[in-house]
């Protein structure tokens, strides 16, 4: 094992994941961005991506009831309230379906999440599951991916908005309040980690769970990219693009 | 909810389920046995599907735990013994390591699992997963996929040996007993789900999850199929084949 790193030097590692990882170099995303995909295609990517967002609070409560003390709760109880809301029709999940609406599809139908991709739900699963039985630094690690979602947000906004005719600034009403959260939490959760990742086992863990994350959501876009784009195998029972 | 089914009835939607969804419809087996892929792909295959092997017993002790009686314990636990064998080099996991030397790969590397597709993790963990969490029922209807594997077994066989120059007899010895051995626990877990899945609401959850088990098998050929065949985008860290 190499010796350990200074929190700096692990948090360059960390960035690097993202840069060589995250889901912003997927060809299915570039797609979504330069608007080569059809209404049924960002349909299936806003239905497949609902099943996310609806788990992330879930995922959320598991990792709060392993925090130790009220001031670490306190920092991560933000979370879900931003994605639950404080009251109906508020918060993220809320807004996804603001989201869902506005591409044209029923919300019963998203809700259900019956049409999704089952690796889809088997790569979200995953990401519960880790959270529920690693290590807390793990768990914590493994949400690092907020580090690098402000610059997807801004690309997916402007060039869906440039892109396709029939999504408007309040569809995409989701991201706006995410460019402010996401670094607000991210800053807390990459503190956590360069104070508590000391041994190199600690580190090489943390980067693991960054990994691990990266991979959940590359394998939500592959899953994607391979039923609706290339070559568009839908499988068995998964959400059909009228026409 | 519509009125229960006969026993027979249950069955033949069982069987229907498998004639719609099993994995042996998948253009991945397809190509696999008409011996269209490269020895590369080929070692993606048996790498990535080592890892199903390996859990299976995981899995199964899983169910093992939460059977009520001695009698279901050591009819299950034969599928135990099946995979992990009697001694070192025995078993069903021994025999896929076989394949996985036939085909020319490392064994510390397929046993590592570390290059295997993050879908091919995600799905057998699911797997798993559901069998440790859902009802003793669906547990067991899970498993019910077995019913449908003499088949594509018969199919790989003689496909491989015809095809692939490279393949042996020995290198497909993992393939020979599953002929007996899968009968044997599909007859004994059908009969279990014919005689406890009597109202509408438990026919429903047996058929859903032989429906989830398809999904799983469905979902790891969609992931080979992408990273190595069409469009052929394999993710990082993922196995590349040498040449």
């Amino acid at each position: 094992m190499k010796p350990a790193l200074t929190p700096d030097e692990l948090e360059a590692a960390l960035r690097q994941i993202g840069a060589e990882r995250y889901h912003n170099r997927h060809p299915f995303h570039r797609a979504l961005h330069d608007g080569r995909l059809s209404r049924g295609q960002v349909q299936a990517w806003a239905l497949n991506r609902y099943y996310y967002q609806a788990r992330i609070p879930v995922k959320d409560a598991y990792l709060l009831a392993r925090l130790p003390t009220p001031k670490l709760r306190r920092e991560w109880r933000r979370r879900i309230v931003d994605h639950d809301g404080d009251s109906p029709g508020t918060g993220g999940i809320a807004r996804w379906l603001k989201l869902t609406d506005g591409v044209g599809l029923d919300r019963a139908r998203v809700e259900s999440t019956a049409e999704i991709l089952p690796t889809t739900r088997f790569a979200v699963d995953a990401y519960v599951h880790f959270v529920q039985e690693r290590s807390l630094l793990e768990a914590i690690a493994s949400s690092l991916t907020e580090l690098f979602s402000p610059t997807i947000i801004s690309e997916r906004v402007s060039g869906m908005l440039a892109n396709y005719p029939w999504v408007t600034q309040e569809t995409l009403a989701y991201f706006t309040p995410r460019l402010t959260q996401a670094p607000r939490d991210s800053d807390f959760a990459l503190a956590y980690v360069r104070d508590h990742a000391i041994t190199p086992e600690q580190q090489q863990a943390a980067q693991d769970a960054l990994r691990f994350k990266c991979d959940v959501l590359w394998s939500m876009l592959d899953a994607l990219d391979y039923a609706y784009v290339s070559p568009g195998r839908i499988p068995s029972g998964a959400f059909l693009p009228s026409a």
